[in-house]
């Protein structure tokens, strides 16, 4: 088994909210295809990727929201991406909205993501743990960010995985910017992150910002790869979708925090490297040596409960 | 009392391994007047801005080791700083080699920061907590780096002092590369984080990284900068200092990661920037809203003791 990963970041361009799920897919299926054809063993996709950005909208309807949400995966509706992947041989990554009924009915929402191996069997799940936005319908904006009220906070904690070769963790969107993120996977010996996100270029209460999204966006997931010596594979779905302009950027990040690859626009595209997942030791050998330099009993104020 | 603050990075070049304290004291009080000429509030000097970097040396001879070491502070030499800080109402931050002799004559030796206020007293002291580089002599190295010989790590966590009319912390050198040490404050409420660093461009046992020690520098502190909303001004001893290249450029970093001032050189320096202790609350009112966002109890890794 090699330690050098092909990765495909799947940039998605808008997803209207009328696009079925099926179209979505196919979408996806054609960018595994060009993927495989460059050597991929891995897709990443984006957050949310079978449906719109729903919760820009605020919908009081438990139907219509409910529309939006998986409640079983795989389902009829994706079996074509599994059996690609189980055709090609590829792995992917796959955000979507989750619907869990419990036994005695009550329905569970989480954003949550998954990682698929080559043989399209289902390696790991993870559901966001830090959910932006607000709870509460706020009319004064030109869109919501309901994300607090459509989904509680994931309860898996940040998982790793032992899949494609290496020491896989997965995170979403708002995760990326928050360094305990990448920490508590670094601490388990992460060596890839991989993460879609769906991030407005626009934010309604501190527009002073907005020319600083692609920065920011870039800054968090380089910090990320530095400081942990890992990979990072960040894929938006970018572009404007039902009048919400999203940022692009996909990027490919080595443990270095340089950006080894990154998409040139907004729509669905493909942008591979060849992921070394030994270089992870270069960083974690030396600056970055755990168990040498931390010193954890300085950190207690973390991981303390909120007050 | 204002909430904006004019500091000063006060970049310092080379320091001759037989400077006298005198000269490195001389050197700063003559850019702490020219900050003062540009109203500055406070002066950010280097980590170590007494003496020379010399854990690059293998020192055998105690009283040779001693002698880069403060036994008390302030002490005679450093006294016309502290005498031209209250005479010009201006702080400064000073990093020094602490030598405490405990009262069974034991030694303790810590890398050692304090901040001082506008009446030239002592109002914060820190000491480095993540100490880089090896405890033992490696002759195969062009220049050592025995930090972890030559102090012990430091004893008092990441303190924040209510000084100069904000909340200011201080880390080293190393400790910026950390995302806990901004975090931990950041919990606090820091504002400003002051650090001075001695940083050689060349990383013996990693060189093939040689080419990446500027953009890590910056990367580290406009990360912690950015994801907890704080100002952070970190200062080089710069230049090529006993045969040993040290990177430059000192940068004052706004709560939204952009470096806003930046040496333009390798030598003494002085660049200033008018920093708004209120800009916090821009990042922190919205991405990392603490009490909103965070989710300790995923992050029990963090603080978790050593394995």
């Amino acid at each position: 088994m090699t330690r050098r990963l092909t990765i495909a970041a799947c940039q998605m361009g808008p997803i209207a909210r009328d696009e079925s799920r099926q179209s979505c897919v196919a979408r996806m299926c054609a960018m595994m295809r060009e993927a495989k054809g460059k050597g991929a063993d891995l897709c990443v996709f984006p957050e949310l990727a079978l449906t719109s950005f729903f919760p820009r909208w605020h919908i009081e309807d438990e139907a219509e929201l409910d529309a939006f949400y998986e409640a079983e995966m795989p389902n009829a509706a994706v079996m074509p991406l599994f059996a690609l992947a189980a055709e090609l041989g590829v792995g992917f990554n796959l955000g979507y909205a989750e619907l869990v009924r419990e036994a005695d009915g009550t329905k569970r929402r989480f954003n949550t993501a998954i990682l698929v191996d080559k043989t399209g069997k289902i390696a790991g799940k993870y559901r966001k743990v830090h959910l932006p936005g607000h709870a509460e319908h706020e009319p004064w904006r030109p869109f919501q960010h309901l994300e607090k009220a459509y989904f509680e906070p994931g309860d898996l904690g940040f998982p790793v995985f032992e899949t494609l070769g290496g020491t896989l963790g997965m995170c979403i969107c708002n995760d990326r910017r928050w360094p305990e993120t990448y920490r508590v996977m670094g601490l388990q010996g992460v060596e890839l992150v991989v993460l879609g996100y769906n991030t407005p270029s626009h934010n309604p209460p501190v527009p002073e910002h907005d020319h600083l999204m692609w920065f920011h966006n870039h800054l968090s997931m380089q910090a990320g790869a530095y400081q942990n010596g890992n990979w990072v594979v960040g894929v938006a779905k970018a572009g404007v979708e039902e009048g919400c302009e999203l940022i692009g950027q996909s990027a490919i990040i080595a443990p270095t925090g340089e950006i080894v690859a990154m998409a040139q626009g907004v729509g669905d595209e493909v942008v591979t490297a060849d992921c070394d997942l030994d270089r992870c030791e270069e960083i974690r050998r030396q600056i970055f040596d755990f168990a040498l330099h931390r010193q954890p009993q300085h950190y207690g104020l973390i991981s303390a409960p909120k007050a």
